[in-house]
């Protein structure tokens, strides 16, 4: 199980970046988010989405983050620029039973003692999205973005066009 | 010269995700970031953070966006989940003169015969941030997030705390 936990997620100003970050996380290879508060809407847009696109990809909202960390039995990494280098700690990762945190603007402060690892990717301020697109991709040695979801929806790649097949209507070879 | 566009930005409703599109492409190594439509803010708040953190990189808003792909004199890499898989195209990538195309929800149809390459950091939806950071760091090979930005702030990597050094002010080195 790769999960990851997302923090501060406030459901009107934060919908959209969560929804990014749930994305990727499905994207590159997790297997589950849990969001901090309750956000209907949002569970309903990636639920719609893994309906048709696919994958086992689980999210489960309001949560209590604290009980969610003291429940982990894996390994867990916190992704903050005041961590220290992905590439020093890139060896120690383990591939499974990781709980990956990213937050929103603010953290808590107990969350850097409350993990196995502070993990920058870079010092600079960047996304939250990023930090985790770019550490899923390393961990996984970019495996993540190569997996099969069998989704209703596959798209096949194309070097100037849009296409997909929908096998759950009917095909739409060039839109 | 590695440089961004970022298509489609609404100034209400995408002001988040282009700011994180563009410290994004800041901290990945790229040197500036074109943005279709005026927003004097994202612009403002962007420029803020490259005075307080450091680097070159700026931010050029209100651009035509055809004009600037036709006036672009190297490579146009449009990143979209309908390309080709980037393990077939990360070989032909040139790692200056590169202008990378991010688009928001929706991107004109034109696009995808405009530029060189239409690229697919995996064929999921999931979030232009994620692709970009992938992206670069691939093309960078993790060289970018090492870069030394001089900046008035330096983070201080840590296992478990907070710490910088602002040489424009007095020194935290705990906070």
């Amino acid at each position: 199980m790769l999960a990851v936990l997302r923090l501060g997620h406030r459901p009107g100003r934060d919908r959209r970046v969560t929804t990014h970050v749930a994305l990727t996380a499905r994207a590159f290879g997790a297997n589950k988010i849990f969001v901090a508060n309750k956000d209907g809407n949002l569970v309903n847009s990636v639920n719609k989405l893994v309906d048709r696109f696919g994958g086992n990809f689980l999210i489960e909202d309001g949560v209590n983050w604290k009980k969610t960390i003291r429940q982990w039995s894996g390994t867990i990494v916190h992704l903050t620029m005041y961590g220290l280098p992905i590439d020093e700690i890139l060896h120690k990762m383990p591939r499974n039973d990781l709980l990956i945190i990213v937050g929103a603007e603010k953290v808590p402060k107990d969350i850097f003692n409350l993990v196995h690892y502070n993990v920058a990717i870079g010092h600079q301020p960047h996304s939250e999205v990023a930090a985790l697109a770019v550490f899923l991709d390393r961990i996984l040695e970019g495996k993540g973005i190569r997996l099969n979801f069998n989704g209703k929806i596959t798209v096949v790649p194309s070097k100037n066009g849009k296409k997909i097949i929908d096998s759950g209507k009917n095909k739409h070879p060039s839109r």
